[in-house]
């Protein structure tokens, strides 16, 4: 085999064999197909697509490309989520909780997040004391006890993704569907849980941008995984507002912590939480939709959910008091509110850009040797259709390690585009 | 700029402006843009295109990235011809002396030859003296003087080409039409003449298979050509049978030295030499179609362009007996004669094979430091369509090199394609 025919094939649309496939991600790993070479075949499929049956082989090949998780010594039946990126995103700190709080185990293993978006391990790490550099058999032990737990990833899972995903940044090629499906599925596959459940976004705040687009992404990960032998589902979700107020890590939580209490009992990210909880009971065969979704509520409502999250932390070396009162969390040392300076109705909003303004409060990292300012982070104050009076507030900013708003101020503002209207007093 | 933002246009097929291209010409050559980066636009070119303003804006870029020839030492008006490469192609050797002989300078400035084909320097190098190492100023003398001299392509030419044509060769991009005009225009527009003509070829041999994918490339060279301030002529020619008789380097010298002799008046080959001839004479303002054509074929019958190449010969150091003799032109050591073993009639003739034949022989080089065999190559004892008696020669193998033929006897077999046939005998 050689790299100028698979190149060449991909060229002409002509479809690669699972042979070809293997060899390719094999060699490029292993530092035999220099950079140059791959960045045309990664062009080439990015303009002309891969076939399902070549994506399902991309797939399986970077998976195979290093370790794949034992998770035997998990007991019952394991589920992990995976959400395509969002800004305010913090469902797993309410899904993996409420599922294990019936009886499905959710072993999670997350990366730190990169430019705007926070992972699940920098909110995490944001209540005192909590830890996620555990060894798995730690880790192992706590799922089998709590049924949730989080560390980060370690080991040597998908080194051809990490290889891949490095040359698509630098050369144009990250938005193609069958590449960010074999990035995301390939990485999922080695994590080896038997239910899998994607969250696909679309919106301002997501990589797809329209909900036809995470659709195709939705389904040709679905196909993937089930070609793979788990048990699959993927949902399409909003992220043209913020998911809930907070965007930030102990933000977050927070917000998370008081869905869990019953605090926040209605709205979009509530009602996400739920309908995800629900799908993940389905696929670990808990019930039907309906008896699912009625768990997910019940599992929250009675506290139970709150319980595993409580105990979770406990076991991981944080505070479980945060539990309780979220004001244990680490508290900013300066915020700055922005207010409407006229009646105002708010067409859209650029999460994106309001995930820059996190990043540059402090919440989080540029290159992996940040640090991240823990209190860092945006209340929202409004969602699209808002109709906000003069005067009112529009968002608050929060950080420690930053002293000066100007910047940040000025970009949150810019990522709103809304209207003068009139508003009603009565 | 950036190199994204123009890998991102480039593969949404928004054009380029003529200053990013012109940037990402001059960052690449300087190597701040990597290869892994280019060879992903250079993908997105093979797959989207180009518009016609790019790919001037791409040709001129790269002619500029070097130096341009000054031929203002050079009297009179001056012409160049490039052919797209074809087997057995020594129209050249032709073309050159009967232009010089109807008043039009041709400062010929050639490569060696890689691959199959072999260039015109390593034919004329055939001839026992013949020098193509000549400084720049005695060059212009001769042409001054004979109206016709060759030299090795010396000094920095076109980095830009160089450097992306072996990147392209590595990364499944060189079959694409604007790439590969910017490659040829850029080069000939650093070589300055005022009129050129361009021969693409299509067939078995030639890199365009189809009459229209050569019409189609011959179209945008010429539109270029002509953006760039020159006067361009492209025709399109047949290179499904080799051009001529003659493969390999002495082989061919002595096949254009009998067409100038006047030995050979008819066939295909010395009919395109006509024809080329005289369209260099139309670019040049010489006159009509009709008069042109004329002209050209007196320039042979007359003797007047073998006087050329004699004097031509005389001037860069070989010996000018060979124009009249050309027995003293090396002669092959071993040779080896294929024979019809039925009546057969050849239906196509795979003229790339043929060219890898006349390598295996000796008459091309692998890589640039090989030395080539001046003696090697094949005599072609038949062309498409023609029928051939049992035990009647079909091809005759030339080497000095190589003792042993059976290798390269049995693919130049297997580049034949033929049919059992009847032929009448009286």
């Amino acid at each position: 085999m050689n790299i100028l025919d698979i190149i060449n094939k991909t060229k002409r649309s002509e479809p690669l064999s699972t042979k070809e496939i293997k060899w390719l991600v094999k060699s490029y790993t292993d530092g035999e197909i220099p950079d140059y070479q791959m960045s045309s075949w990664l062009m080439a499929v990015r303009i002309n697509g891969l076939t399902d049956d070549e994506t399902v082989a991309l797939t399986l090949a970077m998976r195979d490309s290093g370790d794949i998780l034992d998770l035997s010594c998990i007991d019952g039946i394991t589920a992990d989520k995976h959400s395509t990126g969002g800004v305010g995103d913090k469902t797993t700190l309410v899904i993996g909780p409420a599922a294990a709080a019936c009886g499905v185990h959710v072993p999670k293993m997350s990366g730190r997040g990169l430019g705007h978006t926070g992972g699940t391990i920098d909110k995490l790490e944001s209540i005192p004391g909590f830890s996620t550099d555990l060894p798995f058999s730690r880790f192992a032990e706590i799922v089998n006890e709590t049924g949730f737990a989080v560390i980060s990833q370690s080991g040597n899972l998908c080194p051809a993704d990490k290889k891949m995903y490095a040359l698509r940044s630098a050369t144009g090629t990250v938005d193609s569907l069958p590449l960010i499906c074999a990035s995301v599925m390939s990485k999922k596959l080695a994590t080896n849980a038997a239910c899998l459940l994607l969250d696909v976004k679309y919106g301002s705040g997501a990589f797809m941008k329209t909900s036809e687009d995470a659709k195709k992404l939705a389904d040709l990960m679905e196909r993937v995984g089930i070609a793979a032998g788990k048990k699959v589902k993927a949902e399409i979700s909003d992220m043209n507002s913020p998911l809930g107020k907070a965007i930030g890590n102990a933000l977050e939580v927070k917000e998370a912590i008081e869905i869990l209490q019953g605090k926040i009992t209605e709205g979009y990210l509530y009602e996400l939480c739920i309908r995800l909880t629900a799908d993940i009971l389905m696929l670990a065969g808990k019930g039907s939709d309906e008896e699912c979704l009625a768990m997910a509520r019940d599992s929250i409502s009675s506290g139970k959910a709150l319980n595993v999250l409580r105990r979770t932390i406990e076991l991981q070396g944080g505070d479980p008091a945060v539990c309780d009162d979220t004001s244990l969390l680490p508290q900013p040392q300066s915020h700055y509110t922005i207010r409407a300076s006229s009646d105002i109705k708010i067409n859209s909003i650029d999460c994106e850009e309001l995930g820059m303004v996190s990043l540059i409060l402090g919440a989080g990292r540029i290159s992996k040797e940040d640090s991240v300012d823990p209190t860092a982070g945006i209340i929202m104050e409004c969602k699209v259709g808002d109709k906000i009076a003069s005067g009112a507030p529009i968002m608050r900013l929060y950080s420690t390690v930053c002293s000066d708003f100007a910047d940040a101020a000025v970009r949150a503002q810019d990522a709103l585009n809304y209207t003068a209207c009139r508003i009603a007093t009565y």
